[in-house]
């Protein structure tokens, strides 16, 4: 099958362009590289040593003879989306190529502003261009498990029916998203939709919980194919976070309570779930809805088991709880299913089983690149202004002039490993702010 | 009390403004003029002739004695929206400054990112400009009934109680809009919900039905205050192109068989409903949602009444069913709820009493600057690039070259009434298209 992956330089588009092309499948990847400007930007870096994307494409043609072709560009720019699918006439369009971070969302008017504009002109552009030149393909789309929010009646995958006065109708499933990203997702989900409606199109919107892992068979073949593990406080997600404090013996950061509970789900069950969706289009005119995760679990179970693994490994993995600086339930019901995949054929990694490997072991092993203030909240909710600051390079240096990371060039020298693993220093750090 | 007026130059914001301000309240209207430049490029015009704004401001503070303060610029533009808030101080900001009429969205690409990202990102700034400057004003905020779609149960006001699974949650009613126009409001209405959510702000949606009429008591002190009377196929609303269509002696055009049903208002109570709002502010915090409409009709019962009351003045009107340009269902349950504006203290103008001194006196009033052909469908929902045409001034004249709007500069120059009421000739076109 012929795939576009947008967003494919990304952390869970790199994982399903390779999958793909390892499947047989004819791959190609749409990127801008905004991901890794945003890096720079916030002046974070991933754990693991990514190589350009030119270098991982050569090393993964070289290893297998399997050729993704690559489009360079921005899919907010009609003009080149729209020859981008012309050349390509794809079959299925795996759609990553959005802004995916809650906290980046919420640092201020502009970082939301850009979120959603970027994410829904990205999507309406795809639309389209879809319309316009492959209305038969089938358009698999990335949501969020976070559109639904956390109400207290069970979650469906889409739609729900509802009795009403002595009626009943089936209907979209009320959505109540969390950030200025979960909102994006949202209206991307409304926005495709419609197009399936009035334009006949054929989409899956894919529902995703939270990923975890960095393995999957395609990127342990060489160390150039590695993939992102991001661990900062905005792109780094909670289970990668809590295994990056526990490897250099700093506490776990629970947000409040830390009843906050969500899907999660192995980045292997990411790319198998975006096979199944593409081998097994929607129909035309149908927007599908698939709940992709395969685990519930709060936050505080995470940090209890990576408490119990890391014992295992002789790590001494303190929790600590901090203020929760985004709005949100810290306790709540929680039920949410997600039967259409498996139905489908997916087989669940579970957490249990691949905490220790993929995830604890890779934190150790790349523990000389951590740098532990990337990890302290400072997009707070509650603040419209969040002047998020750089630190310098030096660990503990907190005199060091800040440097304002909007509108100008974060700098941030410690990428190399000098400062890493300074638990005693940085918990001082942790109590000041 | 203080209140901004966005928008305040367009059909509901002028009628607005001016009733605000008799009303005794400190008045002030921010606008950039784009709706009239939306009708330069659509080469229609209101069938009122509407005077500068400057004008009208001059003449209204001559009648009355009372001033209306006007900051010019658009509220896409932050440092424009910041500096008025902050310069005004309002108590209740009324929001009417967005891209406002279903077909204009669904143009073409171009037309539906505009209305997207103008009225998300306009809504968005306010948002953060009352976070940062006025906390406390109260965000009167226009939605529109079209949120909801039609589904086959009754339409509640925001939000709807579910019992599911033998659990409860009052969650918000979903949404099923019907054009990229309908989908900004809705993403607007998430937006806002979440900004009180987190923020503490207040806000009322109003989610208002199809209004008619033009004369309030107010724009009828002066010929130089008249509103607004748009009839054209793109910003016209249906009963006011019906009432036009029967004044002139063409058949009224009804999209398919007319079973579409909506909620409708005459302008009188519009105004009246927002300052109800404005005097009855949302708590901190809460994000409320009134239906402003006072009553149902399908449209096949609008052309059945305008026929009626087009007999009494001794017109002969004709009915004919087109095709529906739009994708929507031409049969359908609707029961709308809208109580919470008639418990806070409404009084309904039913259209049975106004339809002929609102609406047909005035078509009948203005009937030479009529111009027929803006009122045929060029816009349809199936379609990804509707290339809208201008007609060239000659009526029957269809051999003219034809003028793609969009990216170019529509002429029309049949806005003196030269061409107007030629009812056979026409019909002889509607029948060609």
């Amino acid at each position: 099958m012929k795939i576009a992956v947008l967003g494919g330089d990304g952390y869970c588009g790199w994982a399903t362009a390779l999958y793909l092309s390892n499947r047989g499948h004819s791959v190609a990847i749409v990127d801008n590289f905004c991901r890794r400007q945003w890096d720079h930007e916030l002046g974070v870096q991933t754990l693991t040593p990514i190589r350009t994307l030119s270098e991982r494409l050569r090393v993964w043609q070289e290893l297998t003879g399997k050729q993704i072709e690559l489009f360079v560009g921005d899919v907010t720019d009609y003009d080149f989306l729209f020859s981008t699918i012309k050349a390509l006439e794809p079959e299925a369009v795996v759609h990553f190529a959005e802004q995916r971070a809650a906290p980046y969302s919420m640092i201020d008017r502009k970082h939301a502003v850009l979120t959603q504009v970027n994410n829904v002109v990205g999507t309406l552009n795809l639309l389209f261009a879809l319309r316009e030149l492959q209305p038969d393909c089938h358009l698999v789309k990335l949501g969020t498990m976070g559109e639904y929010g956390t109400p207290n009646i069970d979650i469906e995958e889409g739609y729900i029916t509802i009795e009403h006065n002595g009626r009943r109708d089936t209907v979209p499933y009320p959505k109540q998203p969390g950030s200025f990203y979960h909102l994006s997702k949202v209206h991307d989900s409304h926005n495709i939709m419609f197009c399936c409606k009035i334009w006949g199109l054929r989409a899956t919107d894919l529902n995703q919980g939270v990923v975890y892992g960095t393995m999957t068979d395609e990127v342990t073949l060489d160390e150039a194919l590695i993939n992102r593990f991001d661990y900062d406080e905005v792109f780094g997600t909670v289970l990668n976070r809590f295994c990056v404090q526990a490897a250099i013996g700093i506490p776990l950061t629970v947000y409040g309570k830390g009843g906050q509970t969500r899907g999660f789900l192995d980045i292997r069950d990411t790319v198998r779930c975006i096979e199944i969706a593409c081998s097994n289009p929607a129909d035309r005119g149908e927007f599908r809805v698939f709940n992709q995760f395969t685990e519930q679990f709060s936050v505080l179970d995470l940090a209890r088991m990576v408490q119990k693994e890391g014992k295992k490994l002789g790590l001494k993995v303190e929790v600590d709880h901090l203020a929760d600086p985004r709005v949100e339930a810290e306790e709540h019901y929680y039920n949410a299913k997600h039967s259409k995949l498996i139905e489908l054929g997916l087989v669940p990694h579970l957490l249990s089983d691949s905490l220790l490997d993929s995830l604890m072991n890779i934190a150790i092993k790349y523990r000389d690149r951590i740098d532990s203030s990337m990890m302290l909240p400072q997009v707070n909710w509650r603040s419209a202004r969040n002047d998020r600051q750089v630190r310098a390079a030096a660990v503990g240096v907190s005199e060091e002039p800040r440097l304002a990371v909007v509108g100008g060039n974060g700098s941030k020298g410690n990428g190399n490993g000098r400062n890493a693993a300074k638990p005693a220093k940085r918990r001082v750090e942790y109590s000041k702010r």
